[in-house]
């Protein structure tokens, strides 16, 4: 949320911030948020509850972020203009809600724009509608119960999100596993390390699909009798 | 469930209360849960942990209610007997539980006798055989874990369920996205408002589809600016 | 919330709908939710997250009904007005919120009106003072997250809250326990029952701390033999 | 967990426990948990909160054990090793945790030892591809976020999961519903009370389909009538 | 839960199991419920949702062990016949429940049988009363709603509850942290390390008190920097 | 958590970081958290899950954030090192835990170094040691359950928890409401502003006091006529 200490607080929406360039995003598609997790330090995971509306959509994109109040979805149709194309929206109450912020004329109007999905803290609703059109979104819940348009928010300001913190312009992408965050400055570096990752992940499976174990392709055995491990036969 | 001040729960099965057309819960087919909720005056939602047991499955019935213990599925048994074509079952324990009250063979029973789906804020089982004879289910969650019959509840009783009232003979309608109950009185005109909005969201559905705002279709630029919403380049 | 088919929710306010008197609410203190609620054939129980904000705190009183949105106690303070001695408020979102909707202000408010106590499924906060102040709360969750005050609620409509329907005028009861719900018709019948089922108790605990066995005193051991219960020694 | 009283835990793998025959284990495929789970007189449920990872998996299997830390899957590496054609995977962390513990890497290897799926009392991730290769989980979370390997756990001891014991060697079987487990002494004599139910069911259903109603086929009126069921006309 | 492959379940009562001597069982009374946990390897610990009703109590004692249906509580009024002096209650039902199967009256006959406590994974009630008399709960939920006296479960058989597996006889130890479970055999052992426990916890407090680092005491600098970990300046 | 794009994480201890000054930190004592809350424009609230480990503990102080793994604690270790006097420690692990971290030796040393309390989104142990030394801990679990130390973590690092956002050296408040969070450069602001609200709230709390409705004091009758509130009597 915006900020004002000592008075009410100021509601701000940031047109144009930095964002990572849509052909970035875009090259990160190819990579699994697992893998992309893992190529940044394991970092950037937001909480196991938000889950895919549809499965397999899959979406790479430079966040626009929304903090709105409870059962509020104003601030979404504000943040619609400011968004461009390769954008995802990602967007979070200010205390905990399960209503339906979103459904299928949002999703025709960020469409329309080239946004290639949300990321709501909150739920969503014209669920079948939204995989006919293809337009992903992952949420912490689903419902038809609607939302006021009443109380101002804010967009493009800094946002924590199922326990991560999202700035606008980061890179945020999701698939079937959930969503993860990088950071719009490191995410040259965490793309080469995604493919590096791949590259070398492709090599063992290989290897354990041929029936290697790994606790000899990684050298686990030495580590694990050091610390005590024990074995018994029967 | 049912009332006897000063003494045991009186429990009574009500055979025949009024319940709205079948050709008038039919005529609901067309409409999302979503659309009737916001047509009713944004009323009626179940709670958001009423999923459905698989997916597109649909259902608009008169409902025939059922109150009953925790893990004892006996008076489902009782309820099918007083079902009609064009019937859903709706049922809640009297305090919570998540065992599998109902599978395949209730459903062969009821499907049997015309009713179209069931809700149940408790759990359901067989969900693949389910899937497979298409009958729909909306639970709060899916267990193998079996039930007893061994006590008592009621049937056509006023019912609590997921947050909302629910009377024998209300209109409820279910979804992908949810639940949703209606007033066996203001049936027809919840009918006539959910064409009436469905009609007007087509309309607006195409100006988005063209790139169109919703600050601009809704006209909300003047109300964000009296709020104080500000706008800030970069 | 109340409705109007086809259009916006109608908000409305009842001023002076039927109630418990208060005097006959009173008589209710000497007894806790448990027995109130076994004397009325064990109905009217709110769900198990309803919970005391301090220890000890007892109410007993007529229900003024507030249903409003989340994360906004706009109708907390048109409810105020409406209240009389004796009465207990009774509040539930329209969708669910943790939200600190309730404070000292109201606290200090509500008691100068002779309203004896809240029930509030969302959030309260200033524990400390309404301790000391000894304004009883009983309430999902204790946040100092604050509320806003823009949109309209309705007062003295039926209301769901944690799996009850809440009738404005229904007498409720809470205490350490949680809180139980007694329809206004029969609150004379449910209140002599309770002090029937008080005084058959007094004589059974008497015989259970002398060491007889519920087994015996309650005659149990025909039944858990018909239906198959078998002892093992060792 | 491995034990050691006044000592740290002792970690231990046993190699080679007693194990349900896998020519038995898979002899339960044509069972459904449900029915499973009645055979045995209504025990061994798993709870609710374990899930398919994608719809329409099954796999019945002779349970290997694995007791590890929260967020550390260095166990699985080497509870590999220990696996043999026919085994079940049973993975549960000492204290809850909803970290992504396996994917697609470890499904490689356990596939490529003829494992037949994976029960964890924790996350999963790489759902998609965990789909494509046809192997099968039941987790109580997806998510992305990795585990580190440092800690030690066991491997092939008795483990509480999910509010179960399963003991290595015990036979689980998994489906859309849940997930159940047998014990391995009792194997044979729960396939056949399975095959049993299941006949007994098949006449059932189709006296159901027919219309016959469940009250009379089960024979249930006398002891609704004796309980006090009340009806009522209208 | 009693167990019968092929047939509905036996509901077996043991009256009479191996204990833990109540002279062992009150030789635990010094030593926290965390102290424990970590004497045996860090073991033992019931789930966090269980918690006690009433601050301060504290119960050591040999496991008597019921489990009985949801919404259920004849089983305990069975299981009472059996305990004996120095006995805690270890109640768990076949699937969740919150109702309130347990307050004062039951209380009474425990407490006039020597009975010390009560562990049960549901809920609770008449806590006020609880504390008065001095008889300390562990409980998953408080609340006012009751059970009734229908269906069969049974006695002092191995019970899986709140994540841990407790025998007939098994040593339960519980205060404000929450519950553990010690085997029989492994009781006096335990209590051998729990003593040696917390006697260098002593001296380790009096070092940390006149503010020595645990870094240091513990000697964990080395291992620190041998994973990598670095420091910087501001 | 520290970051090392395509690398493993980077594991960092800041010694030194800018904080609010003891003395300021001091001055937020007589404000409770929602006023402190409130007087910064309704931000900083962590999720209402975060619960004082004992009544009526109160803190104020700048916070040293610490990152660490699930159910192990060795990072606090670490952490207590670079503490100072009028510091709170601020913890959260790196995906969900409810293992008891923190207990009574822990308490002792921070205690030693003029430690205030401690915020963790985890488990916490020793309740009745805590509340006698008067060392307040707010968490969102309490267990016995024990960790370990094997992994690294961060101190002094921004980090996300419950919901918002702390960096190192900002000021955090708790008391029987919650936890909030002020930013260091905004403390003094937001002191003055909390303050004047305590000034205004005082003034409102008599007129309330004396029976006046906030419905006048707020001059709120208008706004509510023109949303559209209707009344009527009875």
């Amino acid at each position: 949320m915006s900020v004002s200490a000592g008075a009410g607080p100021v509601h701000l929406v940031r047109r144009n911030p930095p964002r990572v360039a849509p052909e970035l995003a875009a090259r990160f598609a190819p990579y699994g948020t697992a893998t992309i997790h893992e190529a940044q330090g394991r970092r950037g995971c937001l909480a196991s509850h938000m889950r895919p509306a549809w499965p397999r959509g899959r979406a790479t994109g430079s966040a626009v972020t929304v903090s709105l109040p409870p059962a509020d979805n104003w601030m979404i149709h504000v943040a619609v203009e400011v968004c461009r194309p390769g954008d995802i929206l990602v967007v979070a109450p200010t205390s905990p809600s399960d209503a339906g912020y979103f459904g299928e004329l949002l999703a025709c109007s960020l469409q329309a724009r080239g946004v290639v999905g949300l990321v709501i803290e909150a739920g969503c609703r014209d669920l079948a509608a939204l995989e006919a059109m293809g337009f992903p979104v992952w949420s912490r819940a689903v419902s038809p119960q609607g939302t006021v348009k009443e109380t101002l928010g804010s967009v493009n300001m800094p946002l924590v999100i199922a326990g991560q913190l999202v700035n606008p312009g980061d890179l945020v992408a999701a698939d079937d596993d959930g969503v993860v965050v990088v950071r719009r400055e490191e995410a040259e570096a965490v793309l080469a390390a995604s493919g590096a990752r791949e590259r070398k992940e492709e090599a063992t499976r290989t290897r354990l699909k041929a029936g290697e174990l790994g606790l000899d392709i990684y050298g686990m055995r030495e580590a694990l009798a050091k610390k005590g491990l024990q074995y018994e036969d029967g």
